[in-house]
């Protein structure tokens, strides 16, 4: 299964170059993630309450096209690979049918110490079920 | 007295209008006020260390001319007026003789409760080294 | 009449603090204020291609409380003052029945090389549908 | 030849783990080859005057060790590729002895239209000086 959400560009998001900054394809990500988790009920505020932090820990993107203000943007978030203690979770953008930047992140679960922990069970379950590894 | 500093101006603070965006200019308020107290010795790390948060409580801009990407701005700051648990810091932002925004941001001191709280005497000695009423 | 919408606060919203960055709520207005004139059919990419750009001229919040990560924060948007060539528009921000920031920009309408200009009509009308001096 | 310089981390810098937000090396990343350029009389600006831009086509950062606030950064940039119309940098943020964030950005030349060109030559010398297989 995939999660699909939307995206749209302001201002803020924007550069000289009248794009997109290349940063903030990061901060899609995470609000993209962070919904794919609250579709299932998972809501990280909650996970933090209960101890458990996700630190990124790697990111990548390539940019292929520029995404230009008041776009509205297609946002394609699955689990790429689903370990112990640490999750990737593969993202896409688009914009109709262009595929504008595709990435990943990788996301340790820690304690309020930063230690690695085991994830608990729910959010196993949730990642367990957007875990798809090809696009389709 | 006045305390000056420079501010470079990349990428990530400009939008498509080409000029810095809006907001940004809070962010080289922060950074200026910061490198003021730390160059009279006070570290707003350390002050929190000791139980001292200095949240925001008012913001105020006045955006004339934008700057560019690239621009190198020379920002002054000085203390419009302290009180036991709070002080009102401006912001001038020039590039060469030119005014390109003016503003200034209220702080409250805060316990980390965020509860007011008298602030400490080194920040206050701090603080009235650098309260001038108008700008001359 | 006035504009409600929704925003969530994720990570890249919060400081250390562990509340929304004080910059960050004039990111929210920009948000709001370019969906309320959507809702009426008016686009700023599409104002920018006829050649109106709306740059902020001034703005002003006040922080009465912190949003926390993961809020869901009610964003109030309203005309207070109509002019030829700007327009000063007010936005507050909830949770729940809290009010957490209140705060307005001022927005100028020039043409590509900066220089103020009437508004277009369209624009003008939509304005004056959310023209509320107060916010009853 | 690598080229060092210091960031320091401020509250913008931060979220609510206490820490550097992860898409924020990337500014720095952008801050750094930006000074290492111009260390060596290269302007991005200017050069985007004579019709080259180099956006960003690929990132990849490697968050080992979280920033805090406060902290004064160790930014060491690198060239770590160069062809005729594109150029890998590689930047490590350390804290004293301590390895931060570790990545790289590619950057592609393009003119105004978003074609590919070939590098002007002074960039491209600019670059073979800091062109650094390891490291060391």
């Amino acid at each position: 299964m995939v999660y699909d959400c939307n995206y749209r560009v302001y201002y803020y998001d924007t550069d000289r170059m009248g794009v997109m900054y290349h940063a903030g394809y990061l901060k899609i990500f995470e609000y993209a993630r962070t919904e794919m988790l609250r579709s299932e009920g998972i809501s990280c505020g909650e996970l933090e309450r209960r101890g458990f932090i996700m630190p990124v820990t790697e990111s990548y993107c390539r940019y292929l096209k520029p995404a230009a203000y008041d776009d509205l943007l297609l946002v394609r978030t699955r689990v790429e690979e689903l370990r112990r203690a640490s999750v990737k979770i593969a993202t896409e953008v688009r914009r109709g049918g262009e595929l504008l930047c595709s990435g990943y992140v990788r996301l340790a679960c820690v304690d309020s110490a930063f230690r690695p922990v085991r994830m608990p069970e729910d959010l196993k379950n949730c990642c367990e079920k957007f875990l798809t590894s090809t696009e389709n």
